[in-house]
């Protein structure tokens, strides 16, 4: 069993940096892009035996030292009854965004039964891989987001009204997401993921202020309810920089930060926290001698690497060559 | 002669906050929209009368302290010979994205006579206007991402691999585009223009050491050859949060942030320059409450008012009703 992840996660000094890559499942690898021929990412999500297929497909060709669960963030709002589809380079689109209270109380309680799949895919990739499972949740505000806007948006200005315009059916929402979360990510523990993620896709498009005040709180409760679980919890998002010390004010283990902050500058923030990040995806679309400096100069600046772990600073880029990838992998493994 | 905004862009304490807001011209406006069913958005820009009459309506219709410019960032592309055209709802589309040197080379040396129509618009407003008249400019980099992309991007993928895997040939086409920018600025100075702003969308996409390297030597160019011209230099991006000492680094009067970092922090950085902004424009989609709320809160945590300029973070969203826009200058200037 490879565990520097794991000892990374907790704060240890490895031997060498454990690397995985946000989204390194699907999207470039060779295997994934066969079974998409035949199946949308929703259904191959929500078929253990393909789903774990495409966890495991990183591991063995990619040599990464933890797998992520192949998974996607709108699984858990279909197990709370919101209807939507995922459309081909635009993402999710939701039939009736959420407008006011009556559209949130309208939300199912979850049901840890809507995703016994996940479960059995992560029953199943313990079976198989030598490397630990990491199971995953979109953070409440990146949820909420999605089902207001109804697709994806380059302003959140719908949310942000929303969220100031109705601020108690605005926590209302935050409070139903967390408790989900909270269970879907808890059920993920007991079917055997060893760590988890919250992913938090631009948060940082608030200000510090609205966020300290009208997401912290939650991410903190969803947090807190994980402590007893006993895996290392990844509290991750993009855009962070100017907000990283609210962000990272939640009991966890790792603070995962994109590239538009230093990891020495991050270090400082986070405190003990193990670091993980945070190359630029764009970077794997260079020639290789790029790769190298980057990563080179991304070492330097972190310093001492106890506590850290080798990611991107966000997912795979869908047209990055898979080779490159697993060079990368090779490179800092041997760093 | 209403001089608030120039005094407080010297950092002089102004009897009361002065006002303005970027895309105040344009956008909400009903004088400008009834334009906009005869004439598009480049032709409005390069007819004079047009765009000084869409320049001057927020001063009539808003109260604000500073006329802006009517213009598009990418008159200067056109006046290099750059084949584009602005698509409604996508923005500025280019006929033959830049991929290569010879790309680079096929530019045109900037003329000033190719924007005579600005210094003709600039003319015309500073004899009709009794507040000051803001040139503006795209900066290098938010010029060379539209003409490296095409269309406005999420990622800027391709912006970057240029940059990483042809160093030399970004630094010619950033020195191209530089020398461009300061002819294009200094001829909006000599046809009359008080003020001027370098215009950083998204800038903040970059790791600030790519900022550092990449950037931020011609930007700082752009800043001392403008010195001489004498009149205050802003230079705005949004999303500079966690490179914003960097940003900050250069010889101008006015530093422009978004509503990601608080103004409080963004003083102690930032230093002796003027400050201006930036309050997020979604909130101008709320509720008066909301508004006034936020509002309050952004003054307080600024503290003290010497050298600073009030606006939002970032352009006025076009939903944005225009009543609620004249209600926010009249409460800023009565604070």
């Amino acid at each position: 069993m490879n565990d520097l992840f794991l000892r990374a996660a907790r704060g240890e000094k490895t031997e060498r940096i454990p690397v995985w890559l946000m989204r390194q499942a699907g999207r470039t690898l060779p295997g994934y892009k066969k079974l998409r021929e035949k199946y949308g990412v929703l259904e191959l999500a929500q078929t253990p035996e393909l789903a774990a297929q495409v966890s495991s497909e990183p591991i063995e060709r990619l040599g990464v030292d933890a797998a992520i669960l192949f998974a996607d963030i709108m699984l858990l709002p279909l197990a709370l009854g919101v209807k939507l589809e995922i459309v081909d380079s635009i993402g999710p689109v939701i039939e009736s965004p959420l407008e006011n209270k009556a559209d949130i109380e309208r939300l199912l309680p979850f049901k840890k039964n809507q995703v016994q799949y996940l479960g059995e895919t992560i029953r199943l990739l313990r079976s198989q891989l030598e490397v630990p499972v990491i199971g995953f949740s979109g953070a409440p505000f990146t949820l909420a987001s999605y089902l207001i806007e109804g697709k994806p948006t380059r302003d959140w200005a719908r949310t942000k009204q929303f969220m100031f315009d109705q601020p108690e059916n605005w926590d209302l929402l935050m409070r139903t997401l967390s408790d989900a979360v909270i269970e879907y990510l808890s059920s993920q523990i007991q079917a055997g993921a060893q760590a988890v993620q919250l992913f938090y896709s631009w948060v940082g498009c608030l200000a510090p202020a609205t966020y300290r005040k009208q997401v912290l709180p939650h991410v903190q409760r969803i947090f807190s309810a994980l402590k007893e679980r006993k895996v290392p919890r990844i509290h991750f998002g993009t855009d962070t920089g100017a907000m990283l010390e609210d962000f990272a004010d939640v009991d966890c283990e790792v603070i995962g930060v994109d590239w538009r902050i230093e990891l020495s500058k991050a270090r400082e923030i986070v405190g003990k926290k193990t670091l993980q990040g945070n190359l630029d995806p764009s970077v794997l679309l260079c020639d290789w001698g790029v790769v190298e400096k980057k990563v080179d100069e991304m070492l330097e600046n972190l310093g001492n690497r106890k506590g850290y772990i080798f990611n991107l600073g966000h997912g795979v880029n869908p047209k990055t060559d898979d080779s490159q990838i697993k060079r990368l992998v090779d490179y800092v493994h041997a760093q």
